[in-house]
């Protein structure tokens, strides 16, 4: 393990991330909400820690995966504990680690709130949390590669940065994007602001005011889900604010590549993608099947495939946004919400949950098996966009379909110690491992985390962290095996 | 596809299977409960179909894994329907979707029971509907395949019964048993009646009668769980009778191979057996956990222990007997039993859920999977019991696991429509996936199936034949491209 070059790249890392705080800090000035010094002192913090990181040089610049694991979950860990500091000493919320599990929610694009009331805070903390959104979704250490200025004369430092992106980037296959990396990182960066930029303009064209429409646009690009208001995008009771943010969110879930194909004018790439077609799909089923089936409950057709589109999108992409509480629809709704829940969007697109590619192969494996039980010598591999899944990527995907199960159990078990209800309990830890945000019952859509306890609230972290993190660099940066050895 | 040939064995088993009527026509004679002739009635059918069936011997004895798999569908199907009928002759359940799902549950040793009163139920009724338990644990076809006279003196019999056997035969491997197939599976069934018949023993000297000691041994040795009280096991309140059920239930649940190890003084292959370590080590964890969590609701923490042990043996062996209302108990006891539910008890036992070989293999390839992101280079086999798993089995269980979970989210789904709650809709596919009975919820301790639509029911039903035999036969002869090709 080379701990100087986890610590260097740590420091410099923090020392750019530490410029994220300039934002809520011009919003704390503009609206004068007196939480300026609560944002300034983990802002210099972190800038100080981070200079003093980057001045461990490494003598050595060979890093393999393992770093690259550890330095991901060592910033996203460092990044939530700074993130929550201006919660913490504005008063905000004064429990350290409901402002730690508030950051964690919100840079993992989880969503999931332990405010009862959100409209009562400040501003410039409303900016900073939704703001957390916008950077979790895309990935904090992309946006630190894409931006760091001196790399490109360091030698080795492309390799670091692959390691990295490679840990933090989720879905099963990190494409050719790889080469000319940061150039990539930079346009991929590049289409995701652009995208929130012309939401926010739509929105506001829909009469949202501009600081609303920027804190939902930045919650509705990095699939995260958190409002500023206590009924979220239900407040608004609009036809074009919903379907507008209904369909963005569809579109941030979609896997980045499709646009990166798209402005190189590659059409045929995108026609041919499985993955598209099947998010499409899944969402259009899902649609249908949750408006016949709740539509005996209003007095519109319209009304009712708005609201399902709309939940539909917000559950699949894992953004968690609101119009209804779909609490009150029936058995069968809620459970295809739930199915879509473990589904999640599109791999390299903003959202969690197993992604749909995963899905895919899951599902074509498992066609493959039963295929093979009836001839046992007839040995076929999956084929994906017409192209064949190696075999090691399709054992990759039922390995991490089973680590993502036992997580699951585990966390249910350790979450069920605090005695709330088995749907509850079920669901909270299904909504935090898949970045959504509300589940059923007590954490429904009107519902919220706070009645959880200290343990809980941490279990919960782990599991937003883990599935942000798709894993392993989580359960790799855990692993005792690693730091012993010293490589 | 070898049709005559399949049609030919359904018929020869057919005959054999239809002398399993004549123990409850003995009962109903005994009892003169007036429901002689609705049994003797379905027992004629099954055997002039059967005759009528084995007269079309095949010209053609070849047979591959695709007529095993369809024999055993086909006879598993046959069975439950003519195992249904002695219960809508005899007016005891008027409808037919009802007494098939009973039988059903009775084969597949689930015991979900849509009887909301079973102590109204005759006899010979009861004695039929625990003799399913028994039969079906240990399977129909290998009790043919042990008894069928002439097979040994046909040239390629041996082949079909290899395949049936391994279609039928719970667990991920088929052990070595497959030499000296028959006498092997002769040696099982003795191993099972002779334990079947100490319970009987155990528990008439406890006090319980005769014929109830029998129909709750059938029960515990199939690890189906059908009672003849409204309470269940609850209904002796004794602490010998609870021990002892406890007891037998778990001696059920483990891989009958230790027996066969223990008859022939191979001790030495137990001590190493894994899968009877880990049986043996989740059940002390769940009972321990489960008695310190329910110790506060208790007076006596014998009692506590007492209750604890009786369920979590009842549910990791998929029996499904209960003493105690365990829906009152807190929320971690209830997940931990639901956890059980999955795990299941050990491969080659009667017992069902993923089994326990399969949860180890899946809880290594997790870790085997977290050390190769560490080091992609380092390629390790699995290794249980001391020798390494091949990566064909590992990749098996995997793939058998991705089925199993869409199988049952895709049940989910389906059962949703009926609109209970989502812990009953949940739960209810759970414990019939799994062949346990209860479930939380309307399905819990003290609740039945009853209430559940007929499309429900019949989703469940196709969930407790699909977890009997392990997915693959009821899948493979659902797939219409084994029905196309003459093959």
């Amino acid at each position: 393990m080379n701990k100087r070059l986890i610590v260097y790249y740590l420091g410099r890392i923090m020392v750019l991330a530490s410029l994220l705080f300039v934002p809520p800090l011009a919003v704390s000035l503009l609206y004068r909400d007196g939480c300026f010094f609560a944002i300034l002192f983990p802002a210099v913090g972190m800038f100080v820690t981070g200079l003093i990181g980057s001045r461990f040089k490494p003598k050595d610049r060979r890093s393999y995966a393992r770093e690259g694991f550890v330095i991901v979950t060592a910033m996203w860990l460092l990044f939530s504990v700074f993130g929550a500091l201006p919660f913490c000493l504005s008063g905000a919320i004064p429990s350290f680690v409901d402002a730690f599990f508030e950051t964690v929610s919100g840079f993992t694009t989880t969503g999931s709130s332990i405010l009862t009331n959100v409209e009562a805070m400040q501003p410039s903390l409303l900016f900073w949390r939704s703001l957390t959104h916008w950077v979790g979704g895309m990935g904090v250490l992309a946006l630190a590669i894409a931006i760091l200025p001196s790399a490109r004369e360091e030698g080795s430092d492309g390799n670091a940065a692959v390691h990295i992106l490679k840990a933090e980037t989720p879905g099963p296959t990190f494409g050719k994007l790889v080469s000319k990396l940061r150039r990539n990182v930079r346009i991929l960066y590049l289409i995701y602001a652009g995208m929130t930029v012309i939401e926010i303009i739509l929105l506001c064209l829909g009469g949202m005011p501009l600081f609303e429409s920027i804190v939902h646009s930045f919650g509705t690009a990095g699939t995260g889900g958190f409002g500023i208001k206590n009924t979220s995008i239900g407040y608004y009771d609009s036809a074009y604010i919903d379907y507008v943010i209904g369909i963005f969110m569809l579109l941030f879930g979609v896997n980045f590549n499709i646009y990166y194909f798209l402005l190189t004018g590659k059409l045929m790439k995108i026609l041919k993608s499985e993955e598209l077609r099947w998010y499409l799909g899944i969402v259009a089923a899902a649609v249908v099947g949750i408006t016949v089936n709740i539509l005996p409950r209003y007095e519109s057709a319209f009304r009712a495939l708005r609201d399902a589109f709309f939940q539909v999108s917000s559950i699949i992409t894992t953004t968690g946004y609101v119009t209804t509480d779909y609490e009150l629809w029936p058995t069968f709704s809620k459970v295809i919400l739930v199915l879509l829940m473990f589904v999640g969007a599109c791999a390299s697109s903003t959202g969690g949950g197993l992604k749909i590619s995963r899905v895919i192969i899951l599902i074509k494996t498992a066609f493959r098996e039963i295929r093979q039980q009836i001839n046992p010598r007839e040995v076929r591999a999956i084929r994906c966009d017409n192209v064949s899944v190696p075999a090691a990527v399709a054992h990759g995907v039922t390995s991490y379909f089973a680590i993502y199960m036992l997580i699951m159990l585990a966390s249910t078990l350790l979450v069920a110690l605090d005695g709330c209800d088995f749907t509850t309990t079920f669901t909270s830890v299904v909504a935090c491992l898949n970045n959504i945000g509300p589940g059923l019952g007590m954490v429904g859509a009107t519902g919220n985390y706070a009645h959880f306890s200290v343990f809980a609230k941490l279990i919960l972290s782990f599991d937003m962290l883990a599935g942000r993190l798709e894993l392993y660099p989580l359960l790799i940066a855990l692993s005792p095996s690693i730091w012993k050895k010293n490589v």
